[in-house]
């Protein structure tokens, strides 16, 4: 198969052949790690550097275990103090980096647009793990494999994505790539949380939560960043918590088996009650384990790819 | 020998054979750390996390130079601004590592009991890296293998345990593990640092140190948490040094030969005298070597046991 | 070849033929790099403890990505809250490392003659990474390395070092080294910026750019540390910039294909003109790749010697 740019900066870069390329190499790593050894010698010899500009310790480590687990070298650059960040300009550090000769970089970065930028600069593959409110086109990838190992097909499926839609790289990117792959998207939100453009989105727009989870296969709860309280960009939590937190009353309004999604870390009783984060319909768990081994496939596609 | 729980929460899980079979394979690592190729390929493919909620320099690379002698893979899990602990409860932290599917949690958490409750909720293995002011048997442990190798056998020998009792996690691990190898132990610290229940452990209770070392086969010195010393919670460290900090003086009341040991960091000059520290009966260089290769026999038996 | 130190503290420490065979060894490495698999089995097993006193995220990464290239495990230890340097001397953290049997330890640190204290006190080979002001002769010899296979030879060539000389380590071991390889040296900053001991050293002192520039075949840059503008150590930027940075007018009067180089991380319109840095006689990139080649024949060197 002869496909795939050289960086992955968002789902919308991607046919559905390569998703689908993407789901079932990641499913065969997915068997793999049924095994006692889980690490296979793939890219044995390759190094992978992980530039998080952002701190992000689950994304991290979900690299640096698909890293490993393919028995690469990985190399975490972190923002802190760092003199790659302090008084340089992303340019300089792509160039730096590339100087290194790694063969990918992960790249993390407040700045919309960043991995984008890095990837004009270097030879090697960039995989984006979250630039600014842009994209973040692997936990939407992990987020659709989890539900297609659930279903096998995404087709004719309603997802409604509830939360804070404006702050999040997530939801764009999940939205793009739930189209895609045919299924119906559902978002919910108070108004202050919508991003202006949402009308264009490829979404039908609900803010009360009760209708929009009517008849629907899947929740997808976003993370409510209480960093921004202070900003004073979040409304009230227990007030929040109250109207747009996914509890069990509108669980019943639902598909019956409707899946529960959450990319984590959870606010437990804000954006989903505690019950239903651990109930037998909630996927949060496999999302974590979807998130290994979606790395370990895109390092993989995107370290062997053969170029044009 | 099928035997050890999945977990090593503290020493009193331990059976004095379980004991003496970690002393024997700890010996063997010991040896292979002759060669000048010190790393064996026993846990090739192997994936260890080392979680530090607490930061500790001296026990993290203890671990991480243990796991990779092993040929282990370490992934490491700071604190600072991580995802995995911030507006997350430790019950989601551990799901969400048990999702990475690794075969080994090392855990070090300011939380008393921290590492039961990780346990209880993962598959693998926890080894407790210190939790609270309840345990720390990997310390223990290598204090304990330190005198053995020196001795052969513990047994009939006199140690005392001198500093702050009251915050520390080291004491009441060492009292329960030195007492299963049937040594006597002695206990000597100000009444404001001697824990509550300090009565009820097999353990003598002094509180004038010429008395407390007299006639003793070694002494561990405590470290002095000198952050303490803001919240009030430590005696005038000049008066502290004169009444209870190690001296040469001290020494003489002991056996001859007799052993020091501390955990480290040392604050010479204050738990200890700069020149006990250096002499040829400190032990407390061997207790970091130890350190290493116990932790080496722990992750290998843990690691490789087989499930009852 | 039966030679070398056990430590590399400065580049006195080195005879031209081994500053010869460092660039040999390197120049091996550097081939190995144009492959696809980059990594060479030659340090299977050894460890390389990375201690970095002081941050330096560009250097750190340098020697990581040269010790696992060459199959090495490294350690990292930050300074940050790490109770190896909290309360604990560095004698003490000398003895802690040295228990922990590594093949190597690479040290960067902000107290000068630092690295030497530390070679005297453990067995294994130390390299100096930057020790206050005093040294930093890895940088040095990846400078001469990259002029060297651009050049072939140094010898009767003439660089000018410019800028903040007074602050720097790297000035001082690029004059040693430069020198032995039989190049002409200037040096070029404002008085207050020049060390008091300059006077002495084997090269001409310059305060007029214009005039210094005349007829070199290479400029080094050397970083302006804005940090330390607060204190009042930095002159006014612009007027800095206006006088002492690196234009195009500067490399007019020098000779036709003028090398550039820095050692990052650059500022920008400060010490040097943006076009500068990228133009084709720049070097500033050979520079970084050169740093990986020259750190690994520097391991691979030291980690392997006879002992005498």
């Amino acid at each position: 198969m002869k496909w795939l740019h050289k960086d992955l900066l968002d789902v919308s870069q991607l046919s559905r052949a390569e998703v689908m390329a993407i789901f079932e190499t990641a499913g065969r790593f997915q068997e793999l790690q049924q095994r006692p050894v889980k690490k296979v010698p793939t890219l044995k010899g390759r190094s992978v550097i992980l530039f998080f500009a952002e701190p992000s310790t689950r994304t991290k480590t979900s690299f640096d275990v698909a890293g490993k687990r393919l028995s690469a070298d990985t190399f975490s650059l972190a923002k802190s103090s760092s003199s790659l960040t302090k008084g340089e300009t992303l340019k300089d550090t792509a160039l730096t980096l590339q100087a290194m000769a790694p063969d990918a970089i992960v790249l993390r970065h407040w700045c919309s647009g960043a991995a984008r930028f890095l990837a004009r600069r270097v030879e090697c593959s960039v995989i984006n793990a979250g630039d600014g409110r842009h994209a973040h086109p692997t936990q939407a990838l992990l987020d659709s494999f989890t539900l297609h190992q659930e279903w096998g097909e995404l087709a004719g499926k309603t997802i409604l994505i509830l939360g804070d839609i404006a702050h999040s790289r997530v939801a764009r990117s999940n939205v793009l790539l739930l189209n895609m792959l045919g299924a119906r998207v559902r978002l919910c939100a108070p108004r202050t949380l919508l991003p202006p453009q949402v009308r264009s989105w490829p979404a039908t727009v609900y803010s009360d939560l009760s209708e929009a989870v009517r008849g629907v296969d899947a929740v997808m709860c976003l993370r409510l960043q209480l960093e921004r309280q202070q900003d004073g960009l979040l409304p009230d939590l227990r007030e929040y918590a109250r109207t747009y937190g996914l509890g069990p009353r509108h669980v019943e309004l639902a598909r019956p088996e409707v899946k529960i999604l959450h990319p984590g870390p959870m606010n437990r009783g804000v954006e989903i009650s505690s019950g239903l984060a651990d109930c037998a319909d909630s996927l949060i768990l496999d999302q974590v384990a979807s998130g290994v081994v979606v790395r370990m496939a895109l390092l993989f596609l995107y370290m062997t790819r053969k170029g044009e």
